[in-house]
């Protein structure tokens, strides 16, 4: 060894020496810890393409009664195999922004304002974190309007969140929640939708833009029917050449107990044996073409894959990278 | 619905009428690809301690040889299945922070000074996006002295980067690599570690502190010997009354890899067979204990639980949280 090292540290009983070295030392002032979280954004590339994923924080549900036809028991089973709480459940949200060279698109825009103290609503704070003007944004696609979906579409003062962007929806899911006549058919916990979706898309008068069953949104982004979560819901592939990832919105609510047991119904869906129909066909063609995804209620930063599993499918994090 | 909502948006064939209602729009200036990534910190509670992981960058490595025991071919197979790459083998660094109400700690201290360009040697800037003052470290707790867990030892000017530190090392990797007696013992490529020891620890003199096995390094951590990766390779039991978590080192390399296959011998393990033996020892342990590990080259943010499966172990990430 070096000479410029005390052969004497080397020792069989060093923890008896280690007292005389550090006789006299001053303990140095003890930080405090620090208590803030890291802010919520991730980016990777999908060819030329630049996505963040945006966390907009939790909530957290009761956890009874969530799934509609499995037992708690049974529930909280999944949950504490996948190491989650079991005694409420926690959704958190994370909303998708691609830069194309001709678009800057974000995908359904979060909580919007809540209250002070609440654990959701961070997404304009995560965005500044991140870099993203609000101003930028050239194009908001919705895949639904479920008012965690749809919230963020004001500011604060009650105005256009995204002042510049044109709001590409899904022509299903518009024309559902915009005709009364469908109040009667909507499950009456749901029925607030109905006038918060003219709240919501008010400032946007004259930039609303209906899209048709799978057409392209902007160049490099195409719609695909996703129904049963709610009328309209609608996912997205985004492609650049051969890189492409799919957008899953709420084909499935948290992967861990959703993807795992693709067969539970969460209470949010509306007509759930659709909504089992569509996650299952969208599973199988996610991991069978190894496709990149990013969903909204995935644990953050929400990007991933989808890997079919004897009993259903399970949600493997894609790699955290410090380079893009 | 809201009469505030132009009935006439609902619409059979959107598409087709959504021109005229743009019509005229100005385009807003397109966004630059905001290019950074997220800093790479993140930080939760056990108990009242609050742990901060931070990230050190990665490093890649050719994979042919990197599994000493197994075709590359299977390897690659085992790779694809976790949707990680399997034309090389990527190495992420991530160090484990512990603040409790007695001392600051740092397990291990990362690749320290790199090359411009490097995508290791990020943990000084991710501290700092963490708030985390390198003079404010109470305690330095190594588990082993292979170069990418000691070289941070030292500033860019050759100085201590942990001013303030005591720093504490098992007794048993310190006797190995501080007596050039082993050097014949020790395979041709590590060598360079007897130097490179001597030259890490050189700022450190008087404040070196071997720990005896299993002993208290500060209240509330204790040493665990896990040896066969080096021959002192040491993990760490971090407990406030009954919350704990586990600083799992180096047991394992990528648990994508040897988690999931856990008989594979990476070709940085000294003793690989007692590092085996290690690995399954401390997984049986810490999965039917159900708790949390952070692991230095497990995938960022480097924090979740083992899963005991039929063949194997698997690594689940712990949920992120927006809150503390």
């Amino acid at each position: 060894m070096s000479q410029s090292l005390p052969r004497r540290l080397a020792l069989a009983t060093p923890v008896i020496l280690a007292a005389p070295l550090l006789a006299g030392r001053a303990t140095p002032a003890l930080a405090q810890a620090p208590a803030a979280q890291a802010p919520g954004f991730y980016r990777f590339k999908v060819g030329n393409f630049v996505v963040t994923t945006v966390h907009d924080g939790y909530n957290e549900q009761s956890l009874d009664g969530f799934v509609r036809n499995a037992p708690l028991a049974d529930v909280q089973k999944v949950l504490a195999e996948n190491f989650l709480p079991t005694d409420k459940f926690r959704i958190p949200f994370t909303i998708t922004f691609v830069q194309t060279p001709t678009h800057f698109v974000v995908f359904d825009t979060g909580n919007g304002v809540t209250p002070a103290g609440a654990t959701a609503g961070r997404m304009i704070e995560n965005m500044a974190a991140a870099g993203i003007d609000p101003a930028k944004v050239t194009t908001v696609i919705q895949s639904h309007f479920h008012g965690d979906h749809i919230n963020g579409l004001l500011n604060g003062a009650g105005g256009a969140a995204f002042p510049n962007a044109e709001v590409l929806v899904p022509g299903v899911e518009w024309g559902w929640w915009t005709d009364a006549g469908n109040e009667s058919r909507t499950p009456e916990f749901q029925r607030g939708n109905f006038a918060n979706t003219a709240r919501r898309f008010a400032p946007y008068q004259g930039k609303v833009r209906p899209l048709a069953e799978g057409a392209e949104a902007v160049p490099g982004i195409r719609g695909m029917p996703a129904y049963g979560h709610t009328p309209g819901h609608t996912i997205y592939r985004v492609a650049d050449g051969n890189a492409q990832f799919v957008f899953l919105a709420d084909v499935t609510n948290r992967p861990e107990l959703f993807a795992v047991m693709p067969g539970y119904h969460a209470v949010f869906d509306i007509d759930p044996t659709m909504a089992e129909a569509t996650r299952r066909r969208v599973f199988d063609m996610v991991s069978a073409d190894r496709l990149r995804v990013t969903g909204y209620h995935f644990p953050f930063p929400a990007q991933g894959f989808i890997e079919k599993t004897a009993s259903g499918y399970r949600f493997i994090p894609g790699d955290w990278s410090s380079t893009l």
